[in-house]
């Protein structure tokens, strides 16, 4: 429900209805842009200010009194001010008493302050509750009313009936009020709206990476060796053909680093011989980071996809068929069918397709809305198996684009090997060392190890606590 | 979890289970389906009824008594009555006292009443905690258990207590509740099963209107003016070929028509010096469904992509290319390779897929789930950042397109120029606006506007409460 | 918020913050991990066991007590022992008194006990606030910090302080609490981990049958026959050429069967007058899995698409197209232009990607997240209207890829028809039916049954109903 709100016009609430009194401390744009929703939504709203009369430019309707007056006229205070700025609470302790008092501050950067400005505001206010909350809304969307992002508001505090007041608020004003708990959460809720895509950094940088590499390493060979050894004008590759190459090569890297921790991990579990020691940092923040990996592969995969659609429109092999066909027919030479080309070419095309389904299936799964139903053995099967096959299909499909001409040495240019060969490094080694690893002997051992076992513990302990505890 | 009571069957649950007893007021469908579907989770179902004799056609197992001795067995009473005969509750006033009393009902038509149903209810009872819930759920769907689209619940009421044991009744039925806090939150519930996608309707009347006057455009250019010029039949054009132009040009409008009211909106606050003004309601409007505009948009760039890539399998097509070809080897005429046309139709292919890939992407962060998890600032980024570059990219493929041929005049036909041409004055007059407002004088204006300045207020104020106000 | 907490890091939990003390009774895998994590976001952990001299392999930070001992360090007692050994807690009734006791076990397989292991732990200890929570987590994804699927931890209990409790540990653990109710709904909550797609495996089974009889079926026609009669080898077919028939069909057969339950039932509930009598089982369960017959159907239908637009890259196409434009150029035949032909393809084409966008609509409808938003009047408008649309489109679009040689009798081989007529048998079934269903005369009655009205009712208990109640 609250979600639809989206589809209607909150900022066409009728004001005849009369929802109580809201004070706001603080005569900034935030404070006077949650003023005037409040009012538009039937609040009566008293703004407190150091200066009520130089505060002239409030929305029409409001009150501006000194803080203290303005304290007196409502139970729930917006604290709407810099927390550098909170020290005038402290003479306000005796009228604040028992008031809910919502910090919705931000700071300017993640973790700039030992605690969350909630918790600084609760330990300078004692008497009052403290509730977070509205941080995560922006003041230009409460404004404009196109809140289409930002409609959750988070919302924690100690004391439960204040936090209801404020989720009331929140639901009033056509907000989505998410309890996030006790006053500890405050940090986290904090920080959120400081963050820009956090997860996804690592994936651009190294997908960007790999791009310009390949881009560059495809270049030599497809239009810098043919321009000097032959004088040849090929730079109309740099458009097509080249990106149809590095997207894929980028897509398969990108897939099989998605499974390369998960290898790693086991290995460093056998070796250690238990599962109870963390890993490494970079190795965390790798499997951290495995879905954004994923999806910047399918990216590229479906790129791919229709950039492979598209050939037979373009200009280039549109030409090049043409004279063939010319050619042949001027020639009168036979050219007989080849059955085993049929197949290769066929074999080439499907295996890309199917790998390209499953990937897409890989994505939708990793839909917020559509993980969120899945159990955990579910979702295992899915990325595990299904994740497994796609990268298995994905590599065979390479193979098989090889084809024939895998070892030939023709195609080493000023003796660099085609591209495709170099993609096809990292998903073999890790496609061999997964299979290393489900082999029944290490398997057993993993699997136990996964399972609490450790090699140097008691066999007493084991044993016995085996039998009763989870 | 109560998601994926979809995949379970709700039908057979086990009724040995005694949930208590709750009684039903009314004995019409929704009365009869709710009672039905209570029998069957375990409760205990008694029917009050006007005439209690004549309702023979109850549930097997549901008792059917007069209200008053149907309330008396009862802390929970459904109200499943037509809010016109509401009034009988008067005289059971006192029988009613304390009970949950829920309601179920629905109007004919948005905003019917100046009231809601519940809260009128809550006047006319008022020792009674109504609650309002289960009124978005079809008896239709209660019964065959197919509950796909409405298991949410919404609730609200203001005893938080009676809203709890509500809500416990839903999930125990299967359903979702969802807490909407207090009952003010009445009239949207009530309103919420009546509307049929109303943010689609101005879009979906926008793009058929687009689509219609571009379909009759160029159905007057290739196929009304060969037959009349030359009486060729060039119909077949209808099917593909036509819809194949207005699918794309009708995309990109759209997607311009996105941009364009954020650009009004600017040029708006920088004219008035402020942004405490309420936009006109057109403007408002057009703010609000500019989602909608774009995954209208982004549904014909999709029926485009599939259109194009369709192309090479036309019969049209391949008779066409393999006439050029024969007339080609007869005439044994030289058609040298063109660098320039290689480049012009690779990097309309280029521009096209990579300004739909962006597209895509901008479609699936408009996913409810995925903008729910982004920030504000994050979905800033994409939807304006990125938005900016797909209608860049979009804009450059239908320019490349034209490519050389752009300004030629034989492209006039009955005065008419090709639609493409057509196609490109939104978009276009949105980037150079953008451009404009982008420029560092205008753009550093605007920011401050939309930080809160404004070009009358006194300094002073503002000066003081820059300082320590959000 | 709780969702972006997947993009930060929960094991980098800063430690020095306390959170009070929680007892864990068992020093298994999952006790263990528990405690690990609890220790990791700062609380302190005591655990209970039998022997607490031989547990010595706990995370370091931890005391290992006896039970009597550990449960009098804490409130909150995590009880991480399988449902066999929950004897021991009746000795411990009296210091249990009061305490939250966390029952997070799972069973073996679903419905193993009569009732949930949580009720049967208040059974035993009925001074104790029992809550189930914590089972859907895996103690391998605690450990490791992977939390994407299952950061949802369902909570369930009697008393609500308890159920808080125990929801601010998982929020501080960085996973999500979802108030489940009462313990009522345990049982469910304990059955939840151990499903694996329940709802999808019948339509993953028909649909293995369904292809792999086609697939046969074609496989007879297509290379058996060639190679029987004229040796000739056509078993490059097998890859693409006979995958390409066999998806359409089975996609087309899965809509189908989406549309006859809804069928099925409409006939039976005008044959028996009444819509308030239970479905047969099979229907039932047939209705229920509607969404993933239609969404399998659709994952057919997207790789029947890809596998067209593939078409022309195909060597044996290429080759194909090569030697008949040789072969026309050489012998110098006019092939005119066929406007009919041009129709016939172009319909063709165009249909089928309709009915495909169509599709691809019904699909992202039936995104949870999407679903959610959508009332019960827009989901039917969906799934009703667009989809009779889908289905007539992509019948349309089988007819149409018949065209003339429908009933040309050189199709048959071996006395089988063509794979595409066995395909239109359900679909045209379907919506000869349905279009008799809606006549207006048989819709009426229908509307009626649906609306509650029975044939063989009172009139006079009907009437007055109808006038007062829902």
């Amino acid at each position: 429900m609250e979600k639809t709100c989206a589809d209607e016009f909150p900022l066409t609430v009728d004001s005849s209805e009369k929802q109580g009194v809201v004070c706001i401390f603080g005569t900034g744009d935030f404070g006077k842009s949650l003023g005037l929703k409040m009012l538009q939504c039937g609040y009566s709203v008293v703004f407190g200010s150091r200066n009520p009369q130089v505060s002239s430019l409030l929305p029409r309707g409001a009150e501006v009194l000194c803080y203290s007056e303005a304290a007196s006229r409502s139970d729930v205070i917006v604290l709407a001010v810099h927390r550098e700025h909170y020290d005038f609470l402290a003479e306000l302790a005796d009228s604040l008493k028992g008031r809910v008092l919502i910090d919705v501050s931000n700071n300017q950067k993640m973790n700039q302050y030992p605690e969350s400005n909630a918790e600084y505001l609760a330990q300078l206010v004692p008497g009052a509750h403290v509730v977070k909350a509205f941080n995560t809304i922006s003041a230009w969307a409460l404004q404009s009313g196109t809140l289409d992002a930002s409609r959750q508001v988070f919302v924690c505090g100690n004391d439960s009936k204040a936090k209801d007041r404020v989720m009331d608020i929140a639901r009033t004003l056509g907000l989505t009020p998410l309890d996030q708990g006790s006053l500890v959460a405050a940090k986290e809720i904090e920080n959120y709206p400081l963050q820009l895509f956090p997860m996804w950094r690592f994936p651009f940088y190294l997908s960007s990476g790999l791009c310009v590499f390949f881009f560059v390493y495809c270049a030599i060979r497809e239009v810098i060796y043919p321009y000097v050894t032959g004088k040849t004008d090929s730079t109309y590759r740099l458009v097509v053909s080249i990106p149809n190459r590095v997207f894929p090569i980028t897509a398969l890297t990108l897939l099989a680093l998605v499974y390369l921790p998960g290898i790693l991990a086991a290995i460093l579990q056998l070796y250690r011989g238990t599962k109870y020691r963390r890993f490494p940092n970079w190795l965390d923040h790798w499997m951290l980071c495995r879905k954004q990996l994923g999806l910047v592969a399918l990216g590229f995969a479906f790129l791919h996809a229709i950039y492979t659609l598209v050939i037979p429109i373009r200009y280039y092999v549109r030409w090049r068929l043409r004279n063939a066909t010319i050619t042949q027919a001027l020639t009168n030479k036979d050219s007989p069918f080849s059955s085993s080309t049929a197949w290769l070419s066929d074999s080439y095309l499907a295996l890309g397709i199917l790998g390209f389904f499953l990937f897409l299936l890989l994505g939708i799964t990793s839909l917020p809305s559509v993980s969120n139903m899945v159990n955990w053995r579910e979702f295992r099967f899915v990325q595990s198996k299904l994740g497994y096959l796609t990268l298995v299909l994905c590599t065979a499909h390479t193979l098989v684009y090889g084809g024939k001409r895998f070892l030939s040495p023709s195609i080493l240019i000023w003796s660099l090997p085609s591209a495709y060969i170099l993609a096809l490094i990292i998903p073999c080694t890790v496609l061999v060392m997964k299979f290393i690893l489900i082999m029944p002997c290490i398997d057993k051992t993993l699997t136990r190890i996964r399972q609490g076992w450790e090699r140097k513990s008691k066999y007493a302990q084991s044993t016995l606590n085996g039998k009763s505890d989870i």
